[in-house]
């Protein structure tokens, strides 16, 4: 058998073809692979009036790491606590290694990292600071959609971390691990991604398992819309510029949902699968017609439609949603353990959350095929400039 | 608090600012996006005289799969499947559905996806077919440092998914598993990881997650070495063109080795942290030198280093590592639950793989902080052309 020429051809797509002389069969080595590296160099900056990886447009791979403090956590260490996860995290953001780390070759390419930090309830009172909670900030009720499960659900504190490269992230999670540690004890991580960059055009909407667009009505960073629906104002002062984060593990059943055909899977939304276009539109982005029947009478976009359902005009009730899909093998039953973490991020959980999704309790069809396995909320403090550290206003 | 411009800079990695006038602190929204789409709109071939994925350069994420025969599948009906899924994975690694599937969204980004098939022992003897095992072939041996859990161990057959993307990787695994359960029930699913595309240069030997250059000293692609190391001559005859996967998943514990300073953790290899270079050399390719003596007297590359222990001269001992990193979130006691994915591929396991593995299982460093719990091999067909399928010269 002929040995075949090994194509290393950046940038190409073709499917370029060596024949393999006296065999007559094609090579299979036709490649393209990136020669630049601008994906493992860039960067996010840590510091600012909020926290990075919120406005932060998707990184392909994120992590959500749970921890509970220590019983005999004080105040004092959970300062001391904070103080180094922000400089961990600063370090890293830049491709430095965190303080001490004595193999920093794995923190050279950032890929965009951030990590991101919240406080979950028990925080609050375990630390003695209730009256420092900010307006709005509740665990959610109990659902009657929900089975949630310990390994999923609450904790004291949060890191959400980012980045572009699987290998930067597992390594960014082993240091702010080891950090959090001394104080507090992990209880769970779970992983997600979207699209790998150079996949797909950076401005498109992400799809999920399901293979919808998903993330078509969403505040766009930078605008006063983000502002006014992601940062906090002062209740209580020291939460400015925070945010409230709602993190809730939903699993898809994914072999179910593939007995539907296009036509079923689409009115469950409302939208269409090709392009994420309102069934009454042709674009992705054109406005939804609720009011449009079908030649039967019916609704177009039906009464039971996860659109119809979530959607609102009281830009009260409005939020990001910045949800990475996690796929995590195989459960017992052969089935795929796969869903969406569906995060979402507001200034004030109880006025503009629970609305949205006690709608989506009482009448959803895509609850046919979902089912929220974890559940989580946080209250994420604002940035902090160099010398600072994330959570100063509560904790100095 | 002022509004802040989004940046969404192609293929920039400079941190830009944006003061928030008032607030004198930086925008934390810098980022640097890729604008093309070259990475997932590349394909690697699925036809030819070997099957895809293993001369194939790395791609970012990869999945193994291991399925159990049913206790009723024929020889007819085992054809059946391995015709169904050649025409899955051909379909699947040029962007189209795999049939039936209403949902065609998911596979429209191949990201230079493979998927590669593998029969174990069992596929044999279940199938009658044990005259037809390639020599060489078996299971290995019992080795003291092994601690292998079933969850991870043996199967009837493994298909390996390649991709840049991880959603594309998603819906394959899912079609693919699909068109396997008809036929077969799946066992295990273990998933892993390289870089990103346009993190390091493609030519660059990657990273595992002890830091350590791996994989320097591995056969070219499109080289004769690599034709004699890797692809079986026929016996017998339906194996020709096809190889033998080892496949170990080994704990790495990341706790134990992070307490290692770096001259602790380059002897336990015996090559530099920094860029893979022997500790004889300077530069990562430099050969070693396995002779050189310290000021003590004592070895350079000590007796026990996984490279000393490992390496041979002769040829017919050589075979190519194609290994994935894993990280599986969190283990009970709040340690990481990640290694590598060992993938080992030659023409027979027998005379090149066993010497090697035995030297390492009688001494080896690196065995103080890496644990094998699990382990498979399987005989990968050849590969076949349009109108074929993979393992049709076992199964027509
Ligand atoms: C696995 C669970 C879920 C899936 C698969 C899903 C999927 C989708 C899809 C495909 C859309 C339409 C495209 C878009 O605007 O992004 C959408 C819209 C939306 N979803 Fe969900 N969603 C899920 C859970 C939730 C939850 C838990 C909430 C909040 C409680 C929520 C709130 C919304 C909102 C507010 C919209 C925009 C509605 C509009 O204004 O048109 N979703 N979702
Ligand atoms: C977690 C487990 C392992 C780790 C972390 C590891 C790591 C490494 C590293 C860093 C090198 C040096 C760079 C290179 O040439 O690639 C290396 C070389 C090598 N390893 Fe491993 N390895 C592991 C398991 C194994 C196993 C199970 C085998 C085979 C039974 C093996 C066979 C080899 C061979 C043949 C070389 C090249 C030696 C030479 O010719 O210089 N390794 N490994």
């Amino acid at each position: 058998m002929t040995r075949r020429g090994f194509l290393l051809s950046a940038g190409t797509t073709t499917g370029a073809f060596a024949l393999g002389a006296g065999v007559g069969v094609a090579a299979n080595a036709a490649v393209a692979l990136r020669a630049d590296t601008a994906v493992g160099a860039a960067t996010v900056n840590f510091y600012g009036a909020h926290q990075a990886g919120i406005e932060t447009p998707f990184q392909a791979h994120g992590v959500f790491l749970g921890f509970d403090l220590k019983r005999d956590t004080t105040h004092v260490m959970a300062r001391r606590m904070m103080e180094l996860l922000t400089d961990d995290a600063a370090r890293l953001a830049q491709g430095d290694p965190a303080l001490p780390d004595n193999d920093p070759y794995l923190a050279e390419k950032p890929a965009r990292l951030t990590a991101t930090f919240g406080f979950g309830p028990g925080f609050f009172t375990k630390l003695g600071l209730s009256s420092q909670i900010p307006a709005g900030f509740a665990d959610l009720p109990a659902y009657r959609i929900d089975k949630l499960v310990p390994e999923y659900s609450g904790s004291d504190l949060v890191i959400s971390i980012g980045s572009d490269d699987p290998l930067t992230l597992a390594h960014a999670v082993r240091q702010l691990t080891r950090t959090a540690r001394s104080f507090s004890s992990i209880r769970w991580s779970q992983k997600g991604f979207v699209r790998s960059q150079g996949v797909a055009p950076a401005t498109q909407t992400n799809r999920n398992l399901f293979g919808q667009v998903d993330g078509t009505i969403n505040p766009a960073p930078g605008t006063e819309a983000f502002a006014g629906q992601v940062w906090a104002e002062g209740s209580p002062s020291w939460f400015a510029g925070g945010t409230q984060l709602v993190l809730r593990r939903i699993a898809m059943n994914l072999d179910t949902w593939d007995k539907l055909d296009e036509g079923g899977k689409e009115i469950s939304v409302g939208r269409k699968l090709s392009n994420g276009a309102p069934l009454t539109g042709v674009h992705e982005f054109d406005a939804a017609d609720m009011e449009a029947k079908n030649s039967a009478g019916l609704s177009v976009i039906p009464d039971f439609a996860h659109m119809r359902r979530a959607r609102t005009d009281n830009p009260k009730e409005k939020f990001l949603r910045r949800p990475l899909n996690y796929d995590d093998g195989i459960l017992l039953d052969g089935t795929s353990n796969s869903g969406l973490l569906f995060a979402a991020y507001m200034a004030n959980i109880q006025t503009q959350y629970l609305p949205v999704q006690q709608r989506l309790v009482d009448l959803d069809l895509l609850n046919t095929w979902t089912t929220p396995i974890g559940s989580a909320v946080y209250a994420l403090p604002p940035g902090c400039l160099p010398g600072g550290f994330i959570g100063e206003g509560l904790l100095s």
